[in-house]
């Protein structure tokens, strides 16, 4: 018996709407019910249309749903997935303004030819759309605001206690970070070994999954996070598949991976702060060939009609980031004398996502030093890329062994205890202050690392349409009393950062040419230099 | 007009000998001369025949002379050289106790079949003989005591004044370094501007080199300064070409090259300190392709009767170490993970010679921290392999320019400013102790980088004939709390090393299997398990 056509029509708009996906579970946010044709929706912002269709059989994979938007000649496909309890949802992200049209597409009766309007007014302050590449190696939003990703890891986030969950999100209100990395599966490790709150399929009371059937309560819990993540304006780096796994999601049959995939990309694709990451250390994956994850790229590239950011993260042998269908690359790495030569190799941006944390755990990667981690980042961006972090700090006193589950950062959220986050702020900030300076123009706002001229550690970042506008030199553990800077032409002034103390001090004079500038004898410093008229 | 055949044999015996090789310039040092064919030597000291002949024509090129030297059926060529002033001379290290006779041959007949013995006694105490590879990745003298570089740089030492020579060498009585790396040839390069004493060939008044003819007066002054580092124990890595010359010796023709090694190895091949370092940044000498200095090894190798450590130095490609005429590689670089792989491919011990240098300069190469370069030396040292100090510190509150000369260690010599030459001196007594402890098979005493299951950073040390005796980890910039260490079975005691506090705790407890080692979460950190029974 199909539970015909009626149309909902959730308009989501302005900051705050993101949450109303998270439906009936959502405390108070939902938005009113408009049983009208003609919606409007802020540019960027998500439009859902929900149908009544059947329930009975499997719809997950007996139920076929799209729908085309169209804005004069442009037409848009976009996928619809089963919500559960007969209900069939289409999520588009409108990206222009403009009065779109809108038609579904199914075998199934109830759910085809629904037609609408739906309005897409100016964006929302604040919203300026997904982040894709912009200027070979750096990113943007769609409005063409810069984008500098800071991010940090949280890969089991969203399978904690909703308090502890609510503790990350204060956490993150509070941090310099702008971006996460999270697993949509739950994670079975060392000191990972809590059941998660929602199943991706169904289970049996035995635990047996059937992944014929997705678990849409499961996938509301994750939107609701996503959500909340961008009303922080932080961008979700979505890690889709893991190695970490007890409950066999590493190592489904290759149609529950696609089936999976599919679904993923349908209900997330429409929400602007979403990054594709295939997986985490795709390698460790002994269940999935290299060939699995170009055909889970070209599923998402196919399907996916926003065309989010792409990207997969490496243990020990790298993806190969050069294929045309990865927008950046997403390393385990803490080499940085090689980014110049994957700069050049890829012509994308590289990304850092994890250079070890800092931490005292009992293993290599979970313990460096607050000043090893800011040092990685700055040596990661004066390379003219981009770092990630992660922290995982045991309590001393109180010392567990790898079969508890300490609440640590890195998977699990909660508070920081670190030392770095506050000076990742500050080299956030003189990243977006050298940008903004340099002007409107995006494509010209990325720090690009220094030719040989700027050797060792040096970055320039070239003004809108003009010359070189500012140089960042960073002197790692040199500690010279004077430095031989080779500056162009022209005059600049200069002035002495220290990443740790977070100071910045004005180095009396005007400097031209090739200019020896007295320093302090102190290692782990910064000199930058900007045009002086 | 001939001087005829007068036969001056020099004993030099025992430690305080081999300045006598300083000739009539040394100060009250010269041995009495002993008109007699029976002279004693002590093992491993000189032996010199002093014979007279021609003076006209050019003695360098137009005369040779050789001597064999027997003991039993065994003989050993040595190459003799001119020395001024109608004085020929042979030198040779005796390496076995017994009696020993010798022949010269000469086209010149006032050279020709001079015959006579000598004594070959017990070695003086101290006296170990010369170093040579040993047990694959190491190096032991030739008496089986083994021999751990632990070396300094100092250029251009033996060019600068009489004064600041004898500083350089009272520096090194109390500094911990047993190898010195310095250049024949006198040094032209920023903060080094001065005329060297002796020039290595006559010269005219105008400054015109005649390398058809050398200059014995640089020579004896140079094996003084060889004589003064064998009192002090100190090995000298005699660096044979440069590419940091104003006066034309970085671009010979080929055969005043080639004449000038054969002359340099008739004079020092008999000094048991001696190493040859073909060259310093072998590939910045753009007069000399590679294949120059493939022939510069072999004449070394077939004149030298000793077989003193030969290799090379580079700057950026390296040098084939492979070669089997390069006994071990004289790197630089501060890669320690390529460490593993370098060993295993030349199968020979690995020096990083240059790691930078510790100071404050104006150049990348040349301010690195104390911290740092102490750092550098337990990376080294842990992945199996030896580690040279350098130093460059300028007078902050009196700041020179390029084209000034400062006094600066790493090429002038004079006093220590810096920090990590104590702590070189503690990790060098650590590495001492520990062979000591092994037993006195050499064949078991070096330091061999962990295999993984001693991951990240350890070392592993075999006593004479059993299985691994003690085990040193260093943990880097890594901070944990506590760290499961892969400890073989037995029982293990384990102390915690601070590497810059110079201090040796005892971590209670004994230790067997895979162990939780509860440490002090600081970074920077050794820790040490000795079996305990």
């Amino acid at each position: 018996m199909k539970t015909m056509g009626r149309r909902e029509v959730l308009k989501l708009g302005a900051a705050g709407s993101l949450a109303a996906l998270a439906g009936p579970a959502a405390e108070g946010l939902e938005q009113p019910l408009k049983q009208t044709a003609q919606t409007a929706v802020a540019r960027w912002e998500v439009f859902e249309l929900v149908l009544d269709g059947p329930s009975e059989g499997n719809p997950f994979i007996d139920v076929e749903l799209k729908a085309i938007f169209a804005l004069g000649h442009r037409t848009v496909q976009v996928d619809g997935f089963y919500d559960g309890a007969g209900k069939y949802k289409v999520r588009f992200m409108p990206d222009a303004e403009g009065e779109w049209t809108y038609t579904t597409a199914s075998a199934t009766s109830a759910l085809d030819v629904q037609t609408g309007k739906l309005l897409c007014e100016p964006a929302a302050a604040g919203a300026h759309g997904p982040v894709s590449v912009h200027n070979t190696h750096h990113f943007a939003y769609a409005d063409g605001t810069p984008y500098f990703p800071f991010g940090t890891t949280c890969y089991a986030w969203v399978h904690q206690s909703e308090q502890l969950q609510r503790q990350t999100l204060e956490m993150l209100k509070g941090a310099p970070f702008n971006k996460i990395r999270m697993c949509v599966f739950p994670k079975s490790y060392e000191y990972n070994h809590n059941e998660p709150p929602f199943y991706p399929f169904e289970r049996t009371v035995g635990g047996e999954n059937d992944f014929a059937r997705l678990n849409p309560a499961f996938f509301r819990h994750l939107e609701e996070r996503i959500a909340d993540l961008g009303r922080l304006g932080i961008e979700a780096d979505l890690i889709l598949f893991h190695p970490y796994d007890r409950w066999g999601y590493a190592a489904m049959p290759s149609e529950a991976d696609d089936r999976y995939l599919r679904y993923v990309v349908a209900r997330l694709s429409a929400f602007r702060n979403v990054w594709w990451s295939l997986a985490n250390e795709y390698d460790v994956m002994k269940a999935k060939p290299v060939q699995d994850f170009d055909r889970f790229f070209h599923i998402v590239e196919q399907h996916d009609p926003v065309g989010h950011l792409r990207s997969i993260h490496h243990s020990g042998p790298m993806y190969d980031y050069g294929h045309p269908w990865v927008t950046h690359a997403s390393l385990q790495s803490h080499d940085f004398d090689a980014a110049a030569g994957w700069l050049k190799a890829w012509r994308k941006p590289v990304v850092y996502d994890e250079v070890m944390y800092e931490g005292n755990l009992n293993r290599r990667w979970g313990n460096i030093t607050g000043q090893e981690m800011t040092r990685r980042f700055w040596l990661g961006v004066i390379a003219g890329c981009y770092v990630t972090h992660g922290e995982t700090y045991l309590d001393p006193d109180n010392l567990p062994d790898e079969n508890s589950t300490p609440i640590l950062l890195w998977s699990h959220g909660g508070a920081l205890h670190g030392t770095s986050p506050e000076r990742i702020g500050f080299l956030r900030k003189l990243v977006e202050e050298t940008a903004a300076r340099a002007g409107q123009n995006a494509a010209r706002t990325g720090l690009e690392a220094g030719a040989s001229e700027y050797y060792p550690n040096a970055s320039s970042l070239d003004a809108a349409g003009k010359e070189t506008q500012e140089i960042l030199y960073y002197l790692d553990y040199h500690q010279p009393v004077y430095y031989d800077f080779p500056l162009p032409e022209g005059a600049w002034s200069a002035e002495l950062i220290d990443p740790w103390e977070m100071t910045i001090r004005v180095i009396p004079g005007r400097f031209t040419g090739k200019s020896k500038v007295k320093l302090n004898g102190r290692p782990y410093q910064a000199v930058r230099f900007r045009r002086a008229g």
